[in-house]
Order: structure tokens, then sequence, then C-alpha cells
């Protein structure tokens, strides 16, 4: 029985909107603001006699499965998946990226996290493997996993992100795709570990070293240079992922974890952290992460992944069902620290109304933003944009793509912009209830 | 090679101790404190032409693994699991228990949520699950899950505990067993859904009523009362736990979450919602969870779990190598809200050091505490002692249990105490290395 629309418009619909096309107050609905009677869909009224006698279904008629020893989810989960841009492990490099869209709170499940593997994910027996610190140090040691585990311990809750997440926003349509696709490439877990600090207070250190060159046990021994300023900030050896050991794909068993800078920084299966003096200018960083200005010059050794924000619900491919009530939910974070405020916009950016940052905010990690939406069945175009607390805000695409330029490649590829990406994204709400990537 | 001790003992060892047999300043060690020299077992002095040339192990020969779609961990952590008391699913209860000794964090991973069951996780099809909301209200209602996907949400980091957690610790001499085996009915998610207060919005409420009586989708359809005011307080419908859907022994596809009260409240699989004047008297509310007192008396309605803490590292099982620096740490919680303070002693509790608590401090949830211990090698007895921001201390278990009674059964069975144990627990750590339970 579908509720009658009169019986049920109570007061939601007098809600006062804080911004254009809909947007309603961020604590609208907290305690008791509203009943939302009439504007969801999906629940019906039921019979006083019928709910008393509820009848059962299947599933309650006997015994459910044996609780594993470790538990695995629901088959009717099986499509919640990464997905994959190389699945049959061609020599390339395997992209998995994270479905922001099917996912809620505030970071990724490790089943979940993005991986870019250069070379697969190897095979590591954490009782053989060793981490060597040599170099510029007083005395070279090399540490088992036992003796990582003895030093004291730090947790953080940091976000990872691909310096080429995002990328397909360089190109100069908007390529049609999910928030899976365009922006899967960033991802939130706690990780716990060694301070980096701690380990060079027991190397010691030479004066003069002033980077560091860390290498993974990978195949390709994939190494950036650092400099040796952030292993005394916030720089540590992780050893846990969300309570647990690292999963294979993100470094199993030891990374380094330098919160907030490019992803491919943050070396996975690390094996070697080298002090010297100058950097080594690495494939990665002399190539890859080195992002071609228009002029034809390059960013070199740009490491932080600045504030950013995106709408995940709705998105493309999560179709609206109809006018009423909805919860515009996304991500924000920032490698330059907290986030201080998120705007979400309805009406192409014309007015903006606040969101609420779920708390607690913490430096360097995902932090859900949410505002209540009133659907009048018309267009719209949805946007959001952070401002963290260094007090940079997330610049507009038009003005992000005016320095770093635009590519007619699809997807964009390396010698073409592609790295860097932190402008505002939009989705357009058809009348039809589907939503589509735009430039607004 | 080792490490020449005299060579290495730089300043560590003239750590200024601030509680009894080596407890040292919670933040000796942060940010170049003092090198470890000699203290820590597990490194080696590398040559440095070594260390230059480092020789590949054979996983870094060649291609990894392929990227999977949902990630799986390494197959060196099969050992890392839940204990199952019922593996083979007899017609009995069946208990998962977390392996706190084996993670680090401030949280579970879903795979290793404990989980109890009376009748096996039943297997749920959420396109056809329902959660009714009747009784007192003004319109019964029934949701499916898109409809509740369509309301406002919140997320929370909170622990959920079983009444009978640590139950083994009433008994009157101390069972030898793993903090897995003491204190694995606990664990802590990050839960993301709609407040019922919003969903009793929407049903809107007759003033008479005070409990409501919530209702599982498992075979025996286990059920409790709860008094309302907890639905307008902080009671979540949950439906994402730590980002994905909640997994099948944690009550997919929805559960009621009722943070900081006993675990079995929290009613898994959830698919009913009855508001009454009166309480249910449920078998569970009537008998297992109603505590028997010394005078015959019982508890009922006891729903806080109250402020706890426990030491995971060191703890039995995980033996001590040797004499040196060791970090004390383990996870504090209560729910009351914050933990303001946690002390730890290395001599039986005649001095006490306050530890290191990990920030964010969240309401509710564990909170990982830390401090640094020089161990001489000589026996020591360790504990840890949590306060909460209500103002309540952990009791010491001869407190506890001169109000609550003891048994001789082992393990403790219903009928004898064994519910709503948090009083402090003791490790004695031998002159061998060993770690055992013991009262003190």
């Amino acid at each position: 029985m579908t509720i009658p629309k009169k019986q049920l418009e109570q007061d939601w619909t007098n809600l006062e909107t804080v911004a254009g096309n809909g947007l309603l107050h961020r604590r609208a609905f907290l305690r008791g603001g509203a009943a939302l009677a009439g504007a969801v869909t999906g629940y019906t009224l039921v019979p006083s006699a019928a709910a008393q006698q509820l009848t059962d279904d299947p599933w309650s008629l006997g015994p459910g499965a044996t609780v594993p020893d470790y538990g695995t989810r629901s088959r009717f989960e099986k499509d919640v998946v990464r997905t994959l841009s190389n699945p049959k492990a061609e020599p390339r490099t395997q992209h998995a990226r994270t479905p922001h869209h099917l996912l809620n709170g505030t970071f990724t499940p490790n089943g979940l996290h993005f991986v870019i593997s250069h070379a697969g994910d190897p095979d590591i027996d954490p009782e053989k493997h060793r981490l060597v610190i040599h170099g510029l140090v007083k005395q070279p040691l090399a540490f088992t996993l036992a003796a990582l585990a003895r030093y004291p311990m730090v947790s953080c809750m940091t976000f990872l992100e691909c310096g080429g997440n995002s990328a397909p926003l360089f190109s100069k349509e908007p390529i049609q795709a999910s928030v899976q696709a365009l922006h899967g490439l960033v991802s939130c877990a706690e990780w716990t570990g060694v301070r980096l600090s701690t380990l060079l207070e027991e190397t010691g250190i030479d004066p003069k070293a002033k980077w560091l060159i860390a290498e993974g046990a990978d195949a390709p021994h994939l190494s950036r240079s650092v400099p040796v300023t952030k292993a005394f900030d916030d720089a540590i050896i992780a050893l846990y992922q969300n309570g647990e050991r690292l999963m294979p794909g993100n470094g199993y068993p030891m990374r380094l974890l330098l919160p907030g800078w490019e992803g491919n920084m943050n070396i996975k299966w690390l094996r070697r952290i080298q002090l010297t003096e100058v950097p080594a200018m690495t494939f990665y960083e002399a190539r890859t992460y080195a992002p071609i200005l228009p002029g034809g010059k390059a960013y070199q050794f740009y490491f932080i992944q600045e504030v950013k924000s995106f709408i995940t619900h709705p998105s493309p491919g999560l179709a609206m069902k109809g006018p009423g009530f909805y919860e515009i939910s996304g991500v924000a974070y920032s490698g330059n620290g907290r986030i201080t405020k998120v705007m979400v916009s309805a009406d192409t950016g014309k007015t903006w109304a606040q969101a609420a940052l779920q708390e607690p905010v913490q430096s360097k990690a995902f932090t859900r933003f949410r505002v209540p939406w009133r659907w009048d069945g018309g267009p719209a175009v949805l946007q959001s944009r952070a401002w963290d607390e260094a007090g940079y805000a997330q610049p507009t695409r038009a003005e992000l793509v005016a320095v770093r330029g635009e590519t007619t490649r699809t997807p964009p590829v390396t010698g073409f912009p592609s790295q860097h990406y932190n402008a505002i994204t939009s989705w357009s709400v058809e009348r039809s209830g589907e939503v589509k990537h735009v430039y607004a």
C-alpha cells in the first residue's frame, strides 16, 4: 500500500531552503527536525494486524550458516568490487579502483582499498623479509618484522591517493563514467606502525643527509626520493591496516606511509631506505609523477595531494527514484591537514549550502560530508567544494585547467596532463533521474 | 651480526622511570627522545657494501600475483582468525572471538569482529527483507533497504561487547588462556546508518510508548526490550560496517545499534520494532542477561557496558624475547562516553604510570593506550586501569567479586556470575618470558 500523499505531507515540505534548487539546512533532520513523510519511496503502510503477525521469510525458518573463523561478505554483495584495469595481469600496471558509490562512512575496508601494482603483488614471507636502512647513517641496520614489533607504535587514519587519480577530468570533454572510474584511486584507512624517526634514531644520521630513497621488494624495485624532513614530521613504517596486517596489494608486510603525499611515494613492500644528499631522480619521479605544464615545463617533486572533494551519493550509476528527499553525501580530504568546510551546490554553483561534516574531522583523512536535499524532479547540477585548515580552497575545473592544461586523449595518457587533479566535480541530475558527469 | 651491547648503550637506559619496575614516561620516545640501541632484539648491523647491493629474495625476481577485485589477506596470515566455540554448528550458540593480541590500532576489521549467533547466520536477501515499525505508533510502516538509503545518515565508531565477555574472570582460580579467549567478545567498528529517531518521526509515536521491542529475522527471532529514550539518544539502524555493508554475522543487511549497551540488545538481522508501554520480558532479558547476585537477587535491564581496559601486548601466548625495551599496549572503552585516563602498573598495582591515548579519543569506542617499558628480565605483574568521562574508574577484581560473586564452574555457566565483568586484568611476566593470567 502506498501512503496517500496528502495524509503525510506534514512539515518537511515547509522546511526553508538554504540554497537554490532545494538544498536544506544541514541540521534539518537531526533529532526530530521534521518527518519526511511522503518524500521517500520504498516504504509502505502495514495494517497493525499484519505487523503483529509477521510471516517468516525462508531464512527465518531454520538454522543459518556456520559462523566462520574469518568472516566473509554476504553473497548478495558480490558485485561490490574494485574495477580492474588489467585483470589478466598483462605485463603493465594493474589498477584496482575503490567503489565509492557503494560504500558509506569515512574509510575504506581493506578488501576494497585501491591498489596500483606495477608487477603484481609479491608473495613475501614476513619471517624472511628485512628492512635495511643505510647510506648516510652512523650504522646501517637491518630490521626484521619481529624487531619492528618491539618499538613504540602509533596509529593514524589517513587517505592515500594516486597522483593520477581523477586524471579523466583533464579530458576536454566530460567522460561518462562512475565515481569509481573517475575518482577510485583514493582510499582511507587506519594505519599502525613505527615512526620512521624512531628507526633513524637507531641508525643515527649524518647531518649531510637531506633525502631518503625508499625502495620496494616488488620486481621493479619501485623507488622514490623523500625529503628527510618528512621522516621527522609524520612518516610511519606501517605494519597494520585497519587493525590487521597490511593487505598484499597495500605493501604486506610493511610500507612507507607519508600522510598526505602522493600514493606512489608511500613505497609498498618496503625493503630499503637509503639516506642521501640528493634525490635519486628515479623513473617515477623524473617521468610519470612530474606533471607537464602547458608551456612544456614540468612540476617535479609535487608531493602534496591538495584539498579535494567529490559527491558519492548521488553519482553516475545511482539513478534517482522520483522527486522527494535525498541526502547528498561525499568525501573530502586534504594533504595539508583537516577539512574545515564543505559547501554543496545544486544549481551549478550559483548558490551554496554548508554541509555537515562527520565528527571527528581528522587531519589528512576522509571526512564524510552530508547535506539534505529536496529534489523537485527538475534538472540540477550538483557540486561540492572543500576548504582545508591551511586555507586552501578546492579550485574550479576552469581555474585548474587554465594552469595545467587539458587533453584530447581519452583516457588521458602520460605526457599529457594527468596528475594532481583536485578541482570540483559536477554531476548533472536529469529529469529521468539519471546522473551524468558534466563540466559546469 | 649482533650489535655489540657496549657500543650501542647510548641513552635509553638512563631514561627516568615514572613508575616501579621500569615503566617509562609515555612521551619518552616521541620525536627523538632516545635511541633504543641494544634494547631490541631482531635487528642486525649490515656492512655498507652489502646494504648497497641487496640480494633479491625470490618474490623480487618476477611478477607477483594478479590484483584481485576484492583483496584477501596474505597466506602467511591464515592463523589470524577468530576462535570458534562451536565450529560444527551443533544446535547451540556459536561464539567467534576476536584475536586482540594479533591486531593493533583502534578497531576490528570486519572479518575478525566478534560474533555470537544463536542459530547461525541467516542468508538474507536484502531486496526482500523489510523492517517493520508498529505497535504504539501513529502509522505502522515497513521499510525496504532502498527506502532506508534515502534517509539522512550518520557514522559512529563504537565498540560492541557481549554482556558475557570476560566471564572466565569470575572463576575462583585464574584460567590460563589468551586475551582472545578471555576478552574476545568485544570489538570496535565504524557503523553508518539511519538514526532510529528519524524513522520514529515517520511512524509517529504514541506518548504512552515507553519501550520498544526489537526482533531479529534469525530463526529464534531473538528479541530485546529497549527504553524508547535510547532511540532518541543515539540509536542507529546500521547498514554499513567499516565502510561496506554489514557482515552476515553482524546482522546483514541491518541491525539495531545501541552505542555502549550490551551486545545482545543490538539486534542483528533486524526485522521488527514494536513500540510498547512495558518491556516484553523476553528470554534473554529475563534469564541470560539478568546477572544473579550472591544474595540470589538479579540485576535486570543492566544495559551499559561499563569502563574497562585490558593489555593486549604483551599477553599470554606472546612470549617476551629477553630483557630490554617493550611497548605495553591495549584497549580501553566505556559505554558511558570517552576514556579520560588509563594507568598502567608493572609492579602488581603498587605504582602506576599514565599511558598515552591514541587520538582522537572517541565516545563509546576503543581507545588504544600505550606506555614504554624497560623490562629488566625479572618477574613483573602488568595491569591496566581506565577512567571515563562520567567519572567511573575500572574496579579491581576483588572489588567486583565482593559485590557480584565468584564461581567454581569452569568455564562459568549461566546461573553463576557471568555478566558484565569489567574489573582489572593482570598478566604475570615470568623470568622465562612467558606471560600468564593471574589474580593480583
